[in-house]
């Protein structure tokens, strides 16, 4: 339990509150096994059951009566195999008291609780369910086959709106994640050394982040092949004269997350082509940053860097024509066919899970269909306590160009001559998470891990005097 | 792909022949969502998948006509989409020919193929499934709950022969993990000092796994708590003449394992008491390595151990009465109460996903209901090329021993007297891994790991030199 008491019974409380009636039930996760029953992967909990019961366990449930406002925790308390095998936990009702539910019960009587609710024609709000046991328990509880379980509107809503804006308690700890992504991402620079592989220095990072952590916060990207958006490590050894794209985070043990990117030289020095394209986009970083406040939508940010970056491709011969006609065209699209960045929170990609739709768009501000733009995961406006990530990229993804020059998009503003001498660049990707304050935006982590091309040439040099 | 061609043929050749007659349908996993669909733990092929058809993408199934002997691999191609987010990769049809396979098809026929089959009344031969994802799957394409699909005992017989006996080429392989073994427990012996954390430690000896591995073969158990038997790693500094218990393996990218378990002394030294139960750990485990060989059951090895551990127990007077009957009454339990091992191979336990019974026992040895002898995992007679773990341990579980002493199970073997003054223990625990060979085994791993209370000892103090 990461918070006082006193926080989980708020949370609920606004919770209830937002939801208005009915029974929510939110699902904690269960052991995820890997290559049979008994081998699990890490456990990770929940984040939505975490944000509001804050219990660590497998087979767990928190169910809230929004009419009523009785509250269970439900789980199975354990036996003396179980004390053997995984030692002694605390009884379930330990872990409702210690989060201030007044009740709790065992796994079975959940399937009462629901059918009692529906019973009497009440709503039983659930969130979307992302793992496949947790579908299937939702499935039989409800009625419905695994696959179609129906989650409640009026419930993502409610989660949306609480979680995406950050206590101090929350960003203190999300501070603790970027301190050991600061680790993580300086030792991973430190290393990228030719002959030493992808798979070793993501190994490292990935020990980092599990010492002084819980876990990754996601698979860690680390990559001489940047333009491959999720590259995951090969065992090939580095190559001089090569980048290598790092593009990892931790998680505390607390589960709030850090994701950090850099793109480094191999060998320690970056080419002339490396240092141009690596400057564009230092250069869009730093405008999302100076951009960045409530009341601005980080769509119009994300535009705005696509702006910039058009203008600079231009000056560099890689595009052409009228940068605000580029930019609708969507032509940058094909260096950046991602966004700008995403929500940061208990999860990396903040209640992704939830729906893109519904955590990073409102009524005002709707998903784009355009290729790149679509992308984006967080376009809506901007407020104090939102935390996300600032991550523009170039890549030259040999088949997208291959694609769009044979079938002539964006030709106006494109110059395929030039570009085809950049198919074996890669790509080159820069992220830093930050905090929206009263009147602008603040990169978090107490340490800045070093990004401008200068800076981590120079942290290379230093490193191996 | 890890072997030639050829062996893939063979295997499925070898394979339709035991099973006779009727579809085989081997699933392959897909991506296993961690906190949200999009974030995934790190891909783990199903091992008998890979087994049979080799190939590592997500998203893939391999079917096998007993009658006809036609073998498809099934799974659809990826889009442009893809190969922005995740590189280029072969077509299915490319990975279903580099493993011997003449025919592909896309997901969908996989339907089409298993329905064909019902209706001319054939048998559908599918293996457990273990992730809930395949249990989906499986249950809409046989028409049954996914709780409640029903796996064929032919497939999983003649999935056990073949994979329990193991070739040359999948000793090196284990020998490959076991060598990223020795990096992993040599690193957490020389780390095993006060005021480190086991999560810190834990994360080191993950890092090795993966910077030279893919993964490890199961969550690793760092512990100062031996004595629960699958303790996890906490960020609670290591305390001065405690005992750390680290029970941790490898995975190589080949997907095969390792698994070892060692006992070091916090602050380099041993007492007097640690030592004492150290030494009797350490000639159990020798002794299983004298005794294994083919022809004679794990299960009658187990029991020699276990006599071994009882009258070395009545000389500290932690035993006491006949040994014999004691060992037939299961009194050692108290004191380990798990089996001497299991089978490893591509699943650290191999196979364990098919059935303790059906990969650890056969019509000639059964599994007992015991407590202890119930967790021997291995108990049929050896043959050459199984590889078995040797993992005799001494713990001393307060709950079970308020437990027996409440309820006098066994008291007339038992001193519960001195037996309590060992509550503070933890417990100790030594395994290493061992191949049948013609007429006896052999302990894998180019260099063993230091085993031996003075070894250890000796090791430390080279190591602070």
């Amino acid at each position: 339990m990461l918070f006082a008491k006193e926080v989980y019974v708020e949370r609920r409380a606004l919770l209830r509150e937002r939801v208005g009636h009915g029974l929510i039930v939110l699902m904690g996760n269960n052991d995820s096994p890997m290559n049979y029953p008994a081998n699990g992967y890490k456990f990770r909990q929940d984040s939505s059951f975490l944000y509001f019961f804050g219990q660590h366990r497998d087979g767990l449930a928190g169910v809230i009566d929004c009419d009523s406002g009785q509250e269970w925790l439900i789980g199975n308390d354990i036996d003396i195999d179980d004390i053997i095998w995984y030692g002694t936990v605390q009884s379930v009702s330990e872990m409702a008291h210690e989060v201030g539910v007044a009740q709790s019960l065992p796994m079975s009587a959940l399937t009462e609780l629901v059918a009692a609710a529906q019973k009497a024609g009440r709503k039983v709000h659930v969130l979307p369910p992302y793992r496949y046991d947790i579908k299937i328990q939702l499935g039989d509880l409800l009625g419905e086959h695994p696959l179609q379980v129906k989650a409640s509107q009026e419930l993502i809503d409610a989660v949306v709106a609480l979680r995406s804006v950050k206590s101090g308690e929350e960003i203190r700890e999300i501070e603790a994640a970027c301190a050991i992504g600061y680790q993580m991402h300086t030792t991973a620079i430190r290393l990228c050394r030719p002959g030493l592989s992808e798979q070793y220095i993501a190994g490292v990072i990935g020990g980092i982040a599990s010492s002084y952590g819980c876990i990754t916060s996601f698979p860690s990207i680390v990559t001489q092949h940047g333009e491959v958006m999720h590259g995951y490590p090969s065992p090939a050894p580095l190559q001089e004269g090569r980048l290598l794209l790092v593009d990892a985070g931790a998680e505390t043990n607390g589960n709030y997350c850090s994701d950090h990117t850099r793109t480094s030289p191999i060998g320690g020095r970056y080419t002339q082509r490396q240092r141009e394209i690596h400057d564009i986009v230092a250069d869009c970083h730093d405008l999302a940053i100076q951009l960045s406040k409530p009341g601005v939508k980080y769509k119009d940010v994300h535009l705005d860097v696509c702006r910039l970056m058009t203008s600079r491709l231009k000056e560099l011969g890689l595009m052409r024509g009228d940068t605000e006609e580029a930019v609708q065209a969507g032509a940058h699209a094909l260096f950046l066919p991602h966004g700008l960045g995403h929500m940061m929170g208990m999860d990396v990609h903040d209640m992704e899970g939830l729906g893109q739709a519904n955590v990073g768009y409102d009524s005002e501000t709707r998903p784009s269909s355009q290729f790149g733009l679509a992308s984006l995961r967080m376009g809506r406006t901007l407020q104090k306590g939102f935390v996300v990530t600032d991550e523009p990229g170039i890549y030259f993804i040999p088949a997208l160009i291959d694609l769009w020059k044979r079938d002539k998009i964006c030709e106006e503003f494109l110059c395929f001559d030039k570009i085809e001498t950049y198919k074996d660049f890669g790509g080159i990707r820069i992220e830093d998470d930050i905090l929206i304050t009263d009147d602008g935006c603040q990169v978090l982590g107490e340490e800045r891990i070093p990004y401008r091309a200068a800076e981590i040439e120079e942290f290379i040099a230093q490193q191996n005097d």
